[in-house]
């Protein structure tokens, strides 16, 4: 088994827990105190984080939202922080690179090594070859984008190639060949539990990563049902907006542990009433 | 005519040229007495940028040859420059972004405000809702990967959607619905000049972004033949590694005009040789 997936299987066991945060920081949505505060992405970060830790199996900043601030240091720093803090939680940076030859490794140099992620979102459309730089840091997570959770996935994602939809294609080139070291991941959209249970029919163990929970509504029964393995577990369930603003003021970090534990508790309750 | 495109033309004309210079730095590549000096990226891009500023249409930074040396600042810096040095030359941000909702529109924030470029590359994998926070910055371009130059460019593109391959469905989805406000480009590698004319068949006049020339060993005189336009441009045929480092010493902005020279004079031969 690749080292991330023992990192992610012990996060999983010691937390008794499938959800991921997802760290998008919307500075105008910060309490005030915090707002104004030197390096406020990063302070607020912390807060959630150390809030939080006991009760997820991972954290998953998201790129655009530290780049559109100019803010990669304080990127750099929490992925530090939570390594340093709570070891043994991995972070998957999502930043859904895409690109070719010498240009993949520098976006991996720039993933695992800069930031020193755990584990990255990578977009396949171009193929294998694109997404080997990644793949090849065998100790690392390479989370694949499969079916997506927004209403325009279904532009590419549902055409029918071969039979099947392309997303399932992609599904089975990654369970086929693109996990050759153990350390391919799929990113499925909570959105849509009947191409999940579609997808894990397909993948076998692989760990697969579900956004949309929350504030994209997707039903945490549902996810569940469709997407655990036989183990109950193999599912990263992420929540961004609904645990980081749950509440407005100097409660945030209060509010968003009992979001999480509300979640949390939520899957947990799904995953006992599974029928075995 | 988008504001992209009228400048896009513009310099087409005024330079007569369809080349675009990628700026793709790798330090170790430097001649020596830059790769010592402070902000090394930057003195080298100003050098070049300065000798081949007359010779092209665009120039086409690579977002993770920055990321990966923690050089955004060095980024913005070569933006700006060309902006105010060399006024009227558009500068395509080759990020290759690709997410949904909220998350896009940072990228686009990212783009278009932080670094002040006027394209941007992104991937069409999550469909059109992806790319719309782009694209409603109608006075910028958004170029979407269509064909890439890249070998496992098969593994998706290439897979058969409706009697044609998935890269033509792209194309067809760009031409009849991402380019309602004319500011969406192509992104077609050279290294498939069949390719290039089917997809040159199906977009009309749209431009192409034509990586792949050089290094990569596009043919010249195959992608000219295949994908100008009518009027004999519509191509952006961008080389980087053959330019930047033509030469490893004290000359290579010298060598690297030459090489621009070169190679713009090469298309404009096969343009003026193309069957009317």
């Amino acid at each position: 088994m690749s080292p991330f997936l023992q990192q992610l299987e012990r996060a999983w066991e010691k937390n008794d827990s499938l959800v991921c945060v997802g760290l998008d920081p919307e500075i105008e949505r910060f309490p005030a105190h915090i707002r104004d505060a030197p390096s406020p992405i990063f302070q607020f970060n912390r807060s959630i984080i150390d809030a939080t830790a006991g009760l997820v199996c991972a954290y998953k900043p998201q790129f655009a939202h530290y780049a559109a601030y100019e803010a990669e240091d304080q990127l750099e720093r929490t992925i530090e922080y939570i390594h340093r803090a709570h070891p043994g939680l991995p972070v998957i940076l999502d930043a859904k690179r895409g690109d070719i030859g010498n240009t993949a490794e520098r976006y991996a140099i720039e993933a695992f090594e800069r930031y020193g992620a755990d584990a990255v979102t990578v977009n396949p459309y171009l193929g294998g070859d694109s997404l080997e730089p990644f793949l090849r840091h065998a100790g690392r997570g390479v989370a694949v984008l499969c079916r997506t959770s927004n209403p325009g996935a279904v532009d590419l994602q549902d055409l029918e190639v071969g039979g099947r939809p392309l997303y399932q294609a992609v599904a089975e080139l990654a369970a086929r060949r693109w996990n050759s070291r153990g350390n391919c991941l799929l990113v499925v959209g909570a959105t849509y539990p009947r191409e999940l249970a579609q997808v894990r029919a397909l993948v076998g163990d692989m760990p697969l990563l579900v956004p949309g929970i929350g504030a994209q509504g997707g039903d945490v029964e549902q996810v569940v049902a469709s997407g655990c393995t036989a183990a109950g577990t193999g599912l990263i369930i992420s929540s961004s907006r609904a645990i980081l603003y749950a509440s407005p003021g100097e409660d945030f970090a209060q509010a968003a542990r009992a979001a999480t534990a509300g979640l949390r508790e939520k899957i947990n309750a799904a995953r006992r009433s599974r029928p075995t």
